[in-house]
């Protein structure tokens, strides 16, 4: 049995691209927008929609912008068979860079912010709305707000034209009981709202914590093909569909583009579990100071980085 | 806020030597032994308990047979300071191997059994509680049993005299409502038992899946340093103490282990997820398949695993 509200949204290039800068060439997108097409996933983020004027392209990748160029070498001329999504950041698209949705071949536009930054998100998002997005609003780093400024944020996001709105735990620090007790709060808080949810995998548990979120009532499930993706990366597309029950998913299509795709990106760039995603995991702090050691040559030097960000765990 | 009653089972040597024939040096059994120690683990699961005549020591290391020689070379002469259990499989040991606890520095002896061993396997715990030790049984690959099975070996074991009595997740193919319908099942037909948990990690669940049984209430849990195991591994120990609150609990003498001993071993053995361990985990099928495709010269060729164990997912 399955629900079929249940949207998934891949985020394989615009996650895994905050590893490599987003210089993954053509034949890698193509391939994995063929590859969700095949298998029925609902959404591919392809990317951040930036300003060219925050970035240069010399530096970034195509997938930094999502810029229309760039889709269509990607999408082609023929029929789109899967919606496409970029992610914006708060100051690094101008409201004047997104085109109407008319002159693009992107459906959604996902606002990712922090707690503070909620008006600029509801903004940029009721702007993109208007220009005829699909929207969310992606609260990011929820596990370090205070009940206060979370109930506020929450009735902010309500009042909002904003339909979907995420829990996303960036840090990797949420067990199961935290996301009852979040999606709780989430829905109590914004009864008409879609909630959405995104995990990192620090603890081993971005997949168990999405079932968590589906067996309460969320919707909208973000995943990684391999769970690729910054740090300790995010929960497994192969595994989240696998556990759908929904007909039109089908596996076969991503474990072949894992196996021709993915498989040559985890010989040059490193995500999954480690010691140190655990450490800062278990302590609800950004991984940065453990992604700086993983890229160190002390990599293996794991109680090193223990002493260093903890004398007591 | 803890629950007293919980008690963590270390089972690096004996379940991390289903990998290396148990070929682990002294040093690195008496590391994993002193850092449980530090670490404030409750048991050390240092191997199998097998006859002599059923294995050789020139294929088998000493964790295969758990002479008391052996034991004495980790344990020393000194004080005891965590408790020592092995595994017995029916049919590998003779009863009469079994030396008295009075003579034996192992303090439990679990014995493992398939559904259709389950009269034996409470002759040979009632035998080694008989003799003195604690003694459990692990029913495993509970997955594959049938209803009214289970519900006659359940009986059985509640009439035994083995006060605990553990859910084995041998082909890692539980998701979280598993772990909660069968908890509920074993408490129903079992009232008065102690439940266990030993669970595997094919769909990066292991964790998770042990944090559900602790909210369903049981209270032996099982795992290993950085998941070390057969196939894709278990529940990382280093994980496990990190979500428990008994202050007892140490995590940095783990990490350090890890560090020195376990690094070491990934390098030579090979654990933990990958698509194949997926598949069968999926499919509910023992992981020899995939542990076979792992060890072959084509383990990226994970399409044709696929394609090989089902055309439909």
């Amino acid at each position: 049995m399955y629900r079929p509200e249940i949207k998934v949204i891949d985020c394989t290039v615009r996650d895994g691209g905050l590893m490599n800068k987003w210089q993954f060439d053509d034949s890698f997108v193509k391939n994995v927008y063929n590859s969700l097409i095949e298998a029925g996933v609902d959404y591919m983020e392809i990317g951040y929609l930036s300003s060219e004027k925050a970035f240069s392209r010399d530096e970034y990748g195509p997938w930094r912008f999502c810029a229309e160029k760039d889709l269509k070498r990607i999408t082609g001329d023929g029929e789109k068979k899967i919606k496409l999504s970029a992610m914006a950041d708060i100051g690094r698209i101008d409201y004047d860079d997104i085109p109407p949705k008319s002159e693009s071949s992107l459906d959604m536009v996902r606002v990712a912010c922090y707690v503070h930054q909620v008006d600029k998100a509801i903004a940029l998002a009721h702007h993109c709305k208007d220009k005829g997005y699909e929207t969310t609003i992606n609260l990011m780093a929820v596990s370090t707000v205070g009940l206060r400024d979370l109930n506020e944020a929450l009735e902010d996001l309500n009042k909002s034209k904003v339909p979907i709105i995420y829990l996303v735990d960036s840090f990797g620090a949420f067990y199961s009981e935290d996301i009852d007790t979040l999606t709780a709060k989430y829905f109590e808080r914004m009864p008409n709202k879609t909630i959405g949810i995104h995990c990192h995998n620090n603890q081993q548990l971005a997949f168990a914590n999405t079932i968590s979120a589906i067996i309460n009532g969320i919707n909208f499930l973000d995943a990684t093909l391999y769970g690729i993706g910054r740090g300790a990366g995010n929960c497994p597309l192969e595994l989240l569909l696998s556990f759908l029950k929904n007909p039109k998913f089908k596996v076969r299509p991503l474990v072949q583009c894992i196996e021709e795709d993915i498989f040559p990106w985890a010989e040059k760039i490193d995500w999954g579990y480690s010691v140190p995603y655990m450490v800062t995991g278990v302590l609800n702090q950004h991984p940065r100071s453990a992604m700086a050691h993983m890229e160190s040559d002390n990599k293996n030097k794991v109680t090193e980085f223990f002493d260093s960000v903890t004398s007591v765990l």
